[in-house]
């Protein structure tokens, strides 16, 4: 596996690291394509804001600089870039100023089942809720514990992913994606600001649907809401659009509107 | 630094490991005093509650004999504890069967001023809140953001110590401290069914209490409710209690019965 800890090809770092001990960190998991990554520019401002909400100082041209390198050498596969506070102090206060670490790893690109695409995907509706943590939310932080339980509940090939709601009911995510719906036109995406993690690739569809005239709501949305949707659709930097087809009883069908954006996130990653 | 990974001297992990990836682990914080560790049946069974809870695979007499092997060869510190659920798959699925992965480091006792349990400390108000979350709840887990960002509130030396509410504004915890407090005679410390961590020397304390006959009852404490307290202090199992004297404009004075288990937690933590 190809792997570089601060600019150097290693495979193991300090057992003094504040991502290990408390989860302090951000990551990134991009797409890469003939050696180049894809939607670099909003995986790198994700990480910026995220590292400005945590105080994580962030050297963005030399982790700019240093993905295109190691997608480079790469080729094709997965990108994670994990960056974490660096070594800690004993306990929880921050080093002042903390020492960053880039950590890189390499991977093939995950083995999806064609029909995930082709012809959308049964959710699993997971008993794990995301709590409401207005600092925290929409932050690809190191603190996953929620995402792990949920992804938890099922190990059958049945289903693909696992609907995560907040601790309120809400619908919020999928374990690893973003979520749409569409009804009578319009397109809505959770509200992210009390939980869940704001996608590179929602970002990217928000501005891509408003550029061809499409109305999205930001918003909370109900089990309701969802379920009496005309379209359901999650998506990620990795697989781009998955139509959602079922949830328990409630079906879907994979609609026009879907099918559109999904042709535009083929184009994105070239897949 | 005395540094042990799965029983073998090492400074370094593979940055494979899922502590890293996701917080997803467990981690305890143990007084080492000439060798021996304090309250080790407690730490071993919470870490064994924890790993239960999180499902993951705990070998308790080989960390028990690990355990008892560093702290021998620390002599005097603190020695910490992370178990994680060791080398991922790709994502957040937790293999089946996972490989935990045993992490110790040993450091010296913290230094804390001795006016600290002398005179009691000033709590600094912590902005941040805890979020509700009962999956997590009482656990001590990998997944400290919370406590990072509300311990980087406030650098000043007069704050020994910050207050967590929760999101709705109740009262729970030290960042890094278990908190109580008494009303005409009764002692109460917060819930933790929704958030907090449930600490090794809170459970004694309820325990030792309990046999002298003291009333103590665990249940939801508002702000009010704690600015009428009588006395108020704070326990972990590095310093046994901290008297708390002041909150802002509040102030409380060191009591009697705060005293009185002050001597208990001295005894055990032989300091």
């Amino acid at each position: 596996m190809l792997s570089w800890v601060d600019g150097q090809p290693a495979e193991s770092l300090a057992v003094t690291d504040r991502g290990l001990a408390y989860g302090d960190g951000l990551f990134e998991t991009i797409a890469v394509t003939a050696g180049v990554p894809s939607l670099l520019d909003r995986h790198l401002a994700r990480l910026s804001q995220g590292c400005a909400r945590l105080a994580i100082p962030c050297d963005e041209p030399r982790i700019h600089a240093e993905l295109l390198a190691f997608c480079q050498a790469l080729g094709e596969g997965v990108a994670k870039l994990i960056l974490t506070r660096g070594d800690g102090l004993r306990g929880y206060a921050p080093p002042q100023p903390a020492q960053s670490r880039r950590i890189l790893q390499g991977g093939a690109k995950p083995n999806y089942p064609a029909v995930n695409a082709e012809q959308g995907i049964r959710l699993f509706p997971c008993a794990t809720r995301l709590a409401e943590q207005p600092v925290l939310a929409g932050l690809k932080h190191l603190n996953r514990l929620e995402q792990v339980l949920a992804r938890g509940e099922w190990q059958d090939a049945e289903h693909a992913e696992g609907l995560m709601r907040d601790i309120s009911g809400r619908v919020v995510e999928g374990v690893y994606s973003n979520l749409f719906l569409i009804k009578d036109g319009r397109l809505s995406t959770a509200d992210l600001s009390r939980c869940g993690v704001a996608g590179v690739m929602r970002a990217e569809l928000l501005e891509r649907a408003a550029a061809l005239g499409l109305v999205c709501d930001i918003r909370d949305i109900s089990l309701d809401e969802l379920v009496a949707a005309d379209e359901v659709f999650l998506c990620n930097s990795l697989y781009g659009i998955w139509p959602v087809r079922a949830l328990q009883a409630h079906g879907w069908p994979v609609g026009p509107l879907t099918r559109k954006l999904q042709a535009i996130t083929r184009d994105l990653l070239d897949c």
